[in-house]
């Protein structure tokens, strides 16, 4: 076996970082969405070298998530196009801009759509994980100086979220990179980079499941997945699983639910009205992993126990609708909370999640049903249409 | 000045002790509400002895809520007529039924809506004040054997919450009796059978607001002005008053709130809006005690504070009223809560607050309007109507 550093001084991007071209445009491939609705493009693109505290990255790997596909579909008002989309990446710090210090060349990062400054009111209040500090700027498609790194033909091509990881190069801020131990593949932690964090998080950090507790999850993708995960890890005592699609129930029994219901079996009653009849009044936490469904929202709180049930909302509903209940649900004890990115401060926390995988504590392999090159990735978009597919991983 | 055992025997009551008639029906006056939107009608009623687990009260003082208005409005779709109304009272135990042993003839006591029985699911699991001992029965407005004590010419007349202090006697469970310090003025302390424990309680158990923080009350009622009091106590940094009638915002400020919100002075702007701007991004906490409007209740959660803001909804919205809101207010970190009798453990936490009102540590007396007789309960309830009064307190 060649030594770790033999290993890099032969690849080739090793050679480019030895050249020093870091502060040149590096041309590479991209898939550019043009508009919504319509396939992704592969052009290449120029990417702009990084400035002040931005870094430029290699993109080894990234995954496809359901979020991505939303805003292709024209429904995510903030939506800026032509862009390059993605936010579940495998990265290598390929160059640094100036004042850059947390990361250097060669570096393994996860890039965060949820940056972490440190510095903030929202990070230096210790009750959040959303960072305000580059936020304004990425929903508009731009790093915090007001433009983007990206052109193709002439033409400015926007950032998303922040990651835009559908590219062989990106550029993001340094706020924006979790760096994560080398010794993990990126074809694997790329999918820390939204999934993930973002069921684990929600029952470790957002609702805090104690041991011995009933939980309840809305959806079993890769979202409800992690839920599970998350509520293994806290001792849950009862993990329901709710699907509309039995095919669902197979992994999440392998990931650690106890129980499965499908509300096509119950087309008289509400879901709400059945788990509560079937586990003594109710479960103790709930969470909403359906891709935006507000009626399961609605579910997910009323399934809940009186006094104390607390159910936590994950998924992004279109925009315009609305979440409901009778106020006495409330009243009478229930609490109702969201979570975005799991409530994961990613520089500090994902770095453990890798470490975590690493050890065999965290599975993330299980997610992946294959493989693809950049150029096949309008059969990955079409794939998860089809919900059959958790996670599609792209190679550039 | 005569001693207190002098005084004690000297009374009508003493001498009833005396004579043990405990085992006997009592004949008395009572405010009977025989059917919705009718004047209550002052009637003589046979209240019957205190069966096991029973006492049955004196009740020297009773506040009318805007709760007993609400039921008797006919809006409550729990609401059972004939009944007697009440549920800020303030009593000396007459008598007890059999195996009663935390309360004895002569004890003071303020009757609980919310029981606290110990030992149901709900109070064991130390997360709730939602006692489940004796909901069911009260909630149909009986006593838990089924049967009600009350009879008014020949016919049943159901009770009310578990209290009915709108009678000269009544009857309670034993779980339902918070004993007190004979020190305090009933007359006063009957103002912590609901109003006063309901808004403190949702700061200092619901919310654990801490201290610095920011918060908003909705609504300068009774229980906002109990808000306030528990926010000045959690030693919140700024305390802002909303509501749409300037003249309750002078008791709000002698009771400690630091800014003060009309919304008719924002015609074009939503409440919650203005809040967001003039409080730096919104507030820690947020309280509704509006009387049940679900709008108020909605522009209570969106004025909270990205990341962290938590709302508390106080009162109790008409049948078929539903709250509304998008779920992206959740997902970016604010918490939507209820609270029912402010958390409150009333048999445990009560003696507490009567202490703190000796103390002089808790306003009671600044909330009371006037007094008058059982006789004239009817111009109380009118008057409540107005909106002009904060609290009336009978004496019987």
């Amino acid at each position: 076996m060649v030594s770790e550093f033999e290993g890099k001084a032969s690849s080739p991007d090793m050679l480019y970082f030895l050249l020093d071209k870091s502060a040149s445009p590096i041309t590479c491939k991209a898939a550019v969405a043009w508009e919504p609705k319509k396939p992704l493009s592969i052009e290449t693109i120029e990417v702009a070298p990084p400035k002040a505290g931005e870094v430029r990255l290699k993109v080894v790997s990234t995954g496809i998530c359901h979020t991505d596909l939303y805003t292709l579909s024209g429904q995510d008002a903030e939506g800026k196009f032509p862009c390059i989309f993605g936010h579940e990446g495998g990265c290598i710090v390929e160059s640094v801009g100036e004042g850059v210090t947390s990361v250097q060349p060669g570096d393994h990062v996860v890039p965060l759509y949820t940056a972490e400054c440190r510095k903030c009111k929202m990070c230096k209040s210790g009750k959040t994980n959303l960072c305000s500090s580059v936020r304004a700027t990425q929903g508009q498609g731009v790093m915090p100086d007001g433009t983007s790194r990206f052109t193709c033909k002439g033409q400015t091509v926007y950032h998303y979220m922040g990651t835009s990881t559908f590219s062989e190069y990106t550029v993001v801020s340094e706020v924006s990179c979790a760096k994560v131990s080398p010794e993990a593949s990126l074809e694997k932690v790329c999918l820390l980079g939204c999934g993930i964090p973002t069921g684990y998080g929600a029952v470790v950090n957002t609702a805090k499941v104690e041991e011995g507790s009933v939980i309840a999850v809305f959806g079993c993708g890769a979202i409800g997945l992690s839920v599970i995960q998350g509520a293994v890890a806290a001792k849950a005592s009862k993990i329901i699983a709710i699907d509309i699609n039995n095919d669902k129930f197979k992994l999440a029994k392998e990931f650690g639910a106890t129980d499965f219901i499908n509300p096509k079996d119950y087309p008289d009653k509400k879901i709400q009205d059945v788990i509560v009849e079937q586990f003594d009044g109710g479960v103790d936490y709930s969470f909403e992993a359906s891709g935006g469904n507000v009626e399961v929202m609605r579910s997910a709180l009323e399934c809940c126990h009186k006094g104390w049930g607390t159910s936590v909302i994950i998924s992004v509903a279109a925009a315009g609708q609305e979440i409901k209940t009778r106020p006495f649900q409330l009243v009478t004890g229930r609490v109702w909370k969201g979570s975005a990115f799991g409530g994961v401060k990613g520089r500090t926390e994902l770095p453990g999640y890798v470490e975590n995988y690493i050890k065999g504590n965290l599975k993330i392999d299980e997610y992946i049903n294959g493989t693809l090159t950049l150029e096949k990735i309008n059969e990955g978009v079409e794939a998860m249409h089809t919900g059959k597919i958790i996670r599609l991983v792209v190679n550039m």
